[in-house]
């Protein structure tokens, strides 16, 4: 099966995933990229992307780049997000990569981008940092 | 009007907060307490509560922490979340405090409870540094 | 041996640490503080403690706390630091303690203060998650 | 002035950085590279560069590179560091570059590098968040 397919399996088991309306658009050894279509439910108090969302896309995107390296028994232990630019658009698209992989824990980085008729704009990056979870 | 009143109607505000079903259950100068209860559209792919959802109300509480003290006009510039428990409970319950506020930045800290019949118990902490935004 | 005997034989195998000074001044289970005073060598550019000796100081309290938990096999993953204030005193004094401790990886926190003959300020905290080593 | 002599100027001001011999060795605008040689005083307890100096490292060559857009009139807020690999190098470069600059507080990123005869290792990378200072 290719990364893409395991990936959109792995996204569609998550409630909150599908809630959101999350597609995998890109997946390789060690990246993945996913997207979402902005809905009025997204907003915060000022109608932006709520940071708790630009967060979701972030931990989401390290997580499938993660998973292409070292598999799905992975939990997230630490994340941290700069909120760089009011997080406005039509469509707002994260891309992630692996920095380190490990035996027990897999360092990953994320770039989040508004998109709109004018262009793709960076809005928020971040990093996580994920426990590979033993063998059940 | 109370510190509570005026986080209630700034809870009201955001359509993610409304959706997510954010009460604002306890406010005072410098801390701010917010909950949610449960509902499964909030699972990641193992049915705990979502990171980016963890991340929704640790950012969110902080944001109301900053607000009794600085007031509305504040935006979030980074924070951080660590994920410590899986996070499982039919209430989870964020828990924030100013830890020092400025003319440009306040620091505010974060704890996440899960919370069922057996009591409460701590799942993620956190922190949110937040930008003070010049007036309009 | 104590846990204030076993830090203070780590702490003199680190060349760096006898450099600084660093003094374990305090370690129960689950909790370290350590100091240093000042001294001119350890300014930035405009004469405060520089911010690497800030995480110096919170960084090593950290694993310090760490240690009396899990013992001395730990290495740091990521750690964060905030500058709340200017970092100025004739000492400083780092407390961490234990947040979450895990068989493979530890949670902690720490609070620095400068101290100086008006008693004692925060000046910054931060927090260390550091990856438990196996055994060799 | 260039980049580079103006960035020497600040470095030499700061006695930290002369005590460990940071030299600057690139700058441009919103890019800056710095770079120490390894002397046993540095070693934390297993020998490895202490994450003291792998945070100063990074925090320092964030600050520069914001310095060539901003000025020097700048302080790190908030700091993260993650510690990829055993930091053991010959030498340690830390090259950094803006993110995002903005009239009250600039996003950097650093990679840190670890070299020696076998050529060049990334063994940490970090971000800093800078708080522009009002004029005095």
């Amino acid at each position: 099966m290719s990364y893409l397919e395991t990936l959109k399996i792995i996204n569609n088991l998550a409630a909150f995933n599908r809630w959101c309306g999350i597609e995998v658009i890109l997946a390789d050894h060690g990246e993945a990229a996913i997207a979402i279509d902005w809905r009025d439910e997204f907003g915060q108090y000022s109608g932006y992307l709520h940071a708790g969302l630009v967060a979701t896309l972030i931990d989401t995107a390290c997580g499938y780049a993660a998973t292409t390296v070292i598999g799905p028994r992975l939990l997230a232990a630490n994340f941290s997000v700069n909120c760089l630019r009011p997080a406005i658009g039509q469509r707002f698209v994260a891309r992630a990569r692996v920095v380190k992989p490990g035996k027990s824990q897999v360092f990953t980085t994320c770039d989040l981008f508004a998109c709109d008729a004018d262009g793709e704009k960076l809005v928020a990056n971040g990093q996580t940092l994920l426990t590979v979870l033993a063998a059940p």
